[in-house]
């Protein structure tokens, strides 16, 4: 049988780490005299806390060992509860009566997707839209990861977790342990966010949207204040959202790589070079093509540059309303959004990585075919992949579409357009946010039913936990086989 | 160096082929007394006989050789030139102005998609129709392997011929010999196609109109000769087409069992009931969804399951205009669109073989996740599949992807919505024929600028001849390398 008391005790945890973030909100509340959304916070935390609490004490698992299958249970359980109670403050302030709405609304924030069913943002709360963009934040890194390195003492078999929950092919340790390595991860992201907050103060941006907006592109999320977005902001702020939005979908091992000052191995790293490539490549081509409309360069690319990093580093900010641009254009953003930014970066997506792997396995295999007795072995920054990995790149990418593919059918129930459908199950797997047509940078997923909605709530937390956790989590083989079968057919993992 | 010599002989001969093929339109024109189209049939005839025979005669290789190669070289080269050529009847005649457009549609023809630049279909010549249905037939199984068939001696090395110009992922030897195969393969699908022809008669269809749908139908084409293609036959007609369009999708190696009387065999089949299953549900969701459009339950049964068929085989015949469908049902087929029919069909898309190895691979990886050391090969129709062909479906379903979003890529400078640009790229990749908006089944790809016109017709030939023998063709590569360099690495092949 799964230990399923530990799961429930990580669960506990991860509430009263809720209760400690629902905390900033408040705060937040309490300074704009918002008394309405203060005591939602306040009731919320009320229940986390004495949840959290109550199951901590009476579960006190015995047995710490964590396999592979109660890694993922975690993970993916972990995620739906955050969700579950992280959308309370919504619902009970009424600020969003639909109580799936609300859930909805909270995934997308944790998932970093930023999709909204909110038609008009600017008359929510201050609080609510800050709660709205912490959740980026936090879920932008992982919840988990931040338990892992804020807990004092934890058993060190949390290796899949971490797996688990973070993006990407591979995920490599950067020191031996792992809650160091968690820890460096979250000081980077919080001294590049503020790094953002500063410059987007500097620019003369008032204090609480530049938390907002600083909170929101770390998490690569996309949730905003305005109605148009960033569209009536200075051009200086959006050069500086644009910008971190980049340095989000980069790699972060990357940034560790250079407090070390291993440089060269830095310029060395094919997928930043590729991913930089393809985002300088799509700009060119939708700046000539949306050049007629603006009439100047600057403007042109500005506003190309911003849109290409908003999908591809799946964060889904605007400037402009791309869903006006010409087809052409649109075309490119909607190819952008399969791709998602760098692996072990915050963005969504697919990953660079998972693509130039299949495309380096695509060159070798064609190698192969005329070659048949050829040795065609992959290599990714210098290290040779081997067939199990190039295989379950494949086959997530198979998995992958599948999800997309399934996710559209469920939703195609909807009376829209193919565009706005197909878009919206893109633009949700990826955690992009906004899609096309009715779903467009200035729209909304108000219009969708309530299971369309509850399909592309799972769509996003799919995407985000890159399918299989949840997928185990929700397979009733892995809760109800046997003790002893399992003894049979598992072997332990060290972390 | 390449063996040129050999693959300019291959095209020689299959020019000769041709010519011989275009007899039959020729008689058709006769017949009808259509001298224009006559006069087109005979000067094209001079042509391809005269090129063919001088090559034939003028090049002698000595080395008979063939590689890998060379193989991929022949098949992707003899389909240009069977095009090229196969064009300029259309051409000649003036039926199709255009030569760009004459060729997209003779490629659409060889290719099986069906897919069409005449907005006025009924306007056309007999003979002309009667050659681009014919195209269908000829395309179907493959003009090298009709070749081998029929060609007196032709040395052994041909196996990898059969395998890029035959679709799937694997090709299996009927028996030993490779010659015997082709012969065996082109007999049952000569007598499948007269078979439906005959049950066209019987029901009172005309007799130029029976051979037409028995042509298009065998080759999974869909090239028909009214504006609402079978909308106006009985629902008799409609029926048995749509029965030949499910055993033209099916693998062609049942029905030399059933001779062989291994019905047992048969039976156990997966991808046959895969499939069906998969033709079953969808028809069931659709006929649901659709009810309340006919009131009656024989039409909407009959609408959904040709509808359903007609993707599925890729054949692109239709009945109703589904693009008047709702969006459910649009969903449905525009999914069936990426998957085709059965390996070793006159089927084409990805091909449910591959669709079912990578599924299998996905839940096979999804056990290797829970216990990392656990052996996890992959079965398909009793067989083990290596890692390799794991692999090399991966990386092939990845090149496919890539195939299908690059020529919408390239097809979105037109200013047409989403819709129809990206259904129109995965319409011609996959072989179907109609898309969905402007290409449905009721309009035409005659918008298109002549350079999406070419772009299409690109991507209908890698569609069909599963990608690998074009791009190898058109490397400068393979083309280039010297003698000395390719002996060194090259391994010469056993077929």
């Amino acid at each position: 049988m799964m230990n399923r008391r530990m799961i429930l005790f990580r669960i506990g945890q991860m509430l009263i780490l809720e209760s400690v973030l629902l905390l900033f909100p408040l705060i937040v509340s309490l300074l704009y005299g918002e008394w309405g959304s203060l005591t939602a916070f306040a009731e919320t935390i009320g229940i986390t806390t004495v949840l959290g609490v109550l199951t901590i004490l009476l579960i006190k698992p015995q047995n710490k060992v964590i396999y592979a299958r109660e890694g993922f249970a975690i993970v993916a359980s972990s995620w739906v509860f955050l969700s579950l109670f992280g959308a309370l403050p919504f619902f009970i302030s009424g600020e969003i009566p639909n109580y799936i709405d609300a859930v909805f609304e909270t995934v997308s924030g944790f998932t970093t997707t930023g999709a909204t069913i909110l038609t008009d943002v600017e008359k929510m709360s201050k609080g609510m839209l800050f709660w709205r963009s912490f959740t980026h934040w936090i879920g932008g890194m992982g919840v988990l990861v931040l338990i892992m390195a804020i807990v004092p003492t934890d058993s060190g078999r949390s290796m899949h977790i971490m797996r688990a929950e973070m993006a990407g092919p591979v995920i490599g340790k950067l020191v031996p342990k792992i809650k160091d390595t968690a820890k460096i991860l979250y000081i980077i992201y919080l001294v590049l966010t503020v790094f953002e907050f500063v410059l987007l103060l500097v620019g003369g941006m008032p204090l609480y949207d530049s938390a907002i907006h600083a909170l929101g592109t770390a998490g690569t999320g996309g949730f905003g204040i305005k109605a148009d977005s960033l569209g009536s902001y200075s051009p200086y702020v959006q050069w500086v959202v644009l910008v971190f939005m980049y340095l989000f979908s980069l790699n972060f091992n990357l940034y560790y790589l250079m407090i070390l000052k291993k440089f060269g191995t830095v310029f060395k790293n094919t997928e930043l070079w590729v991913y930089t490539s393809i985002v300088l490549v799509s700009t060119g081509l939708i700046t000539w093509n949306i050049f007629p409309l603006y009439g100047n360069a600057h403007d042109s690319i500005r506003h190309s540059l911003f849109q290409v990093l908003t999908i591809t580093s799946t964060s889904g900010f605007s400037t402009v309303d791309f869903n006006t641009w010409p087809a052409f254009s649109k075309a490119v953003l909607f190819i952008l959004m399969f791709m998602g930014g760098c692996a072990g970066s915050t963005a969504g997506g697919l990953k660079m990585a998972r693509v130039m792997i299949l495309g380096k396995t695509v060159i070798k295999d064609i190698g192969h075919l005329l070659h048949p007795r050829s040795v065609s072995s992959v290599k990714f920054e210098g290290k040779t992949i081997d067939n199990t990995t190039i295989r379950s790149v494949g086959a997530y990418f198979a998995l992958y579409m599948f999800l997309i593919f399934f996710t559209f059918f469920l939703i195609s129930i909807e009376p829209f357009d193919l565009e706005t459908n197909f878009s919206a199950a893109v633009s949700c797997v990826n955690n992009v946010g906004p899609g096309l047509s009715k779903v467009g940078p200035m729209g909304s997923y108000a219009d969708y039913s309530d299971f369309s909605t509850i399909v592309l709530t799972f769509a996003m937390l799919f995407g985000r936990l890159e399918i299989y956790p949840l997928l185990l989590a929700l397979s009733p083989r892995s809760w109800f086989t046997s003790s002893n079968k399992r003894k049979a057919k598992n072997i332990k993992l060290k972390a």
